[in-house]
């Protein structure tokens, strides 16, 4: 008999739970899959959106299938109780698949009920076919790009309009700012149906710190590395690009650097189709960079040079599979990556330059569409 | 020996580890409380970034970990190899605390490595101060109700702008839908450095659904449930408010809802202060309908009446203990919790009236102001 893939979590921490569902739940709940078919166990409040816009072939009220327990078999009165009664009774289920991360108290609950669980490793997929990516979703992925480059134009035309005085960018007379410019992009990807959380936009020593967002005045003469990769509120889709600016006059040292992965990056996507090992891909860039005398390395201060990976998968997670990093991995048709190849020296910048692409049989298909140029005067 | 309080995930999804580090960092770690002090494993990227602006008492470098262990002990190769070397190598532990909804798989990792694992049950909290909030994070709320006030009067605003023709509400000629609405909410929010997630604002029978967006036209002489909770962007902190409009001209079965439910609002925050048990405020809601010829229950269609909880408390989620619903919990001095008892019928519309109280020893204190006026001609 086929497991019955069970998952529990609410769909914002749970991307696999939108995928099956294609629904927004906020409150934990149960779903499963049995026999390619989808089910979810909902409380009162969800069951009627659900039932008229979700992909659940089955949804069952919890509290109802609580009411008809015999009491031995509510033991907690909790949902875990009602899902191990749906699943024996009405599924003849005894086998379940559950995810790395699926909660431990459950599981326990799981085995006390003698269901036999089937534990996911972190890196395997509950549903690999996630990783290939339907006409649908592609322009999902797109559409959230579209935003992305809305909001880089914002940050460009914000940057033109400015004056630098006193060592300072002065937009419309202010001090122009990380937070003023993140909170432009935000506004932005709003007015396209989108979430820009998180979103970079960091200047001078900042930028050299790739999970920084960046906060305070933003420097001129200095690279700006703006991420910006936004979610589609409807669908739950992200896109992700990074562009790199600066506003004023760059040094050799900002040229070469701006340059070299601009190199990097272009040729990092002309690598890339079905059928390569994304391993491959992400040491040519390594190679090339080494080569060209960008050495990486850390000090008591932090690590410099390139220290992330090339890329990975985009989707309903902002990083999923596949990465484009250092394991093997034989990338597909229909796989979504980001190619985000950067570079990073406090005494220079940070550089990080980053588009999404789709992988087809021959080449790499751009999902995000934005110019490179990166000098503001 | 005191057991340790472990933790794996994000600090999206897991507020526990926002709480204990207060920094944002999106991909998943590990973190501890050992002895009231708090740790952090970080991967090369969050390093830098951590030491410079968290809470954490000290931050280990798993990777520089996994390079100097023995062959023996990397089972992995991964994070839980690193921190099961340094808990019990450096913190000597045997015995850990873990959340019920620890990941699974690690758990089972930890087990194979001989630690003692103590799972706490959903309902139990790995750090129960967070129930009684500090100045400090009485402060963030209130900042985060601020967003929603001037989301509020936003609303208003496009209200009182529009005029009905033909049964539609039109907004400088437009069609006034929810997603207009909810797009200029969450807008607002940006400008307050918040952001207001799944905001609601529905009419008709939309609104009777408490978990149902809204979407497509606002109708006119029709009861608008808008639900906002902006969440402070830098600290974390959730506010949450709603108020029920109407534009155009009410009934008198709509008149006598939103009294209703605004009369309950107000006798249920009155009845709320230290000591109280939150089980008697809520029953005294559900009578006071009851006795007001209100009545809860479902049809094939669904719940109709008031069929949630009178509320939940605040803070670094939307839907923390302690809840004021059927359970019985004695509250204390310093829990911040919503009011936000509702109404819902089909035929005449949904009323839902919300504010956030700080409970103390004699009454509870609003960290949410805006007025009750809800009727716009």
């Amino acid at each position: 008999m086929k497991a019955i893939t069970l998952l529990y979590g609410d769909t914002r921490s749970n991307s696999d739970m939108l995928y099956l569902g294609g629904i927004h739940i906020h409150d934990p709940f149960f779903c499963f899959e049995s026999n390619g078919k989808a089910y979810a166990l909902l409380n009162p409040l969800e069951i009627g959106r659900a039932r008229k816009s979700s992909k659940f072939d089955g949804i069952f009220d919890s509290h109802r299938i609580l009411d008809t327990l015999p009491q031995r078999r509510r033991l907690s009165g909790d949902d875990c109780d009602a899902v191990c009664a749906l699943l024996k009774s009405e599924f003849k289920a005894r086998r379940l698949r559950l995810a790395y991360n699926f909660p431990l108290y459950y599981a326990d609950r799981l085995s006390e009920a003698r269901f036999d669980l089937e534990i996911l490793p972190p890196g395997e997929l509950l549903f690999p076919r996630r990783e290939v990516k339907s006409k649908w979703e592609e322009k999902q992925i797109r559409r959230a790009n579209v935003a992305a480059e809305a909001a880089f134009f914002m940050v460009e035309e914000m940057l033109r309009r400015s004056k630098i005085s006193g060592g300072k960018i002065l937009f419309d007379g202010e001090i122009l700012t990380s937070e003023m410019l993140i909170r432009e992009i935000e506004k932005t990807a709003i007015a396209f149906g989108a979430d820009a959380m998180d979103t970079i936009a960091a200047s001078g020593a900042q930028a050299c710190d790739p999970h920084c967002a960046g906060h305070g005045p933003i420097a001129p003469n200095s690279l700006i590395v703006v991420d910006i990769f936004p979610r589609m509120r409807d669908s739950g889709y992200y896109g992700d690009m990074t562009r790199t600016f600066l506003k004023g006059i760059p040094s050799e040292a900002q040229m070469n650097l701006v340059e070299t992965v601009k190199e990097a990056q272009q040729a990092a996507i002309s690598n890339l189709k079905a059928g390569v090992d994304a391993a491959s891909v992400h040491s040519k860039v390594c190679e090339f960079f080494d080569g060209r005398g960008y050495k990486t390395g850390h000090t008591a201060k932090g690590y410099f040079g390139f220290f992330h990976s090339t890329g990975h998968g985009v989707g309903l997670d902002i990083h999923e599979t596949p990465r484009i990093g250092r394991a093997n991995v034989k990338l597909e048709s229909g796989n979504v990556v980001t190619v985000e190849p950067g570079l990073y020296y406090p005494e220079i910048g940070g550089c990080r330059i980053e588009d999404t692409v789709m992988l087809c049989k021959k080449s790499a298909k751009l999902l995000s569409n934005y110019h490179y140029e990166w000098i503001i005067e």
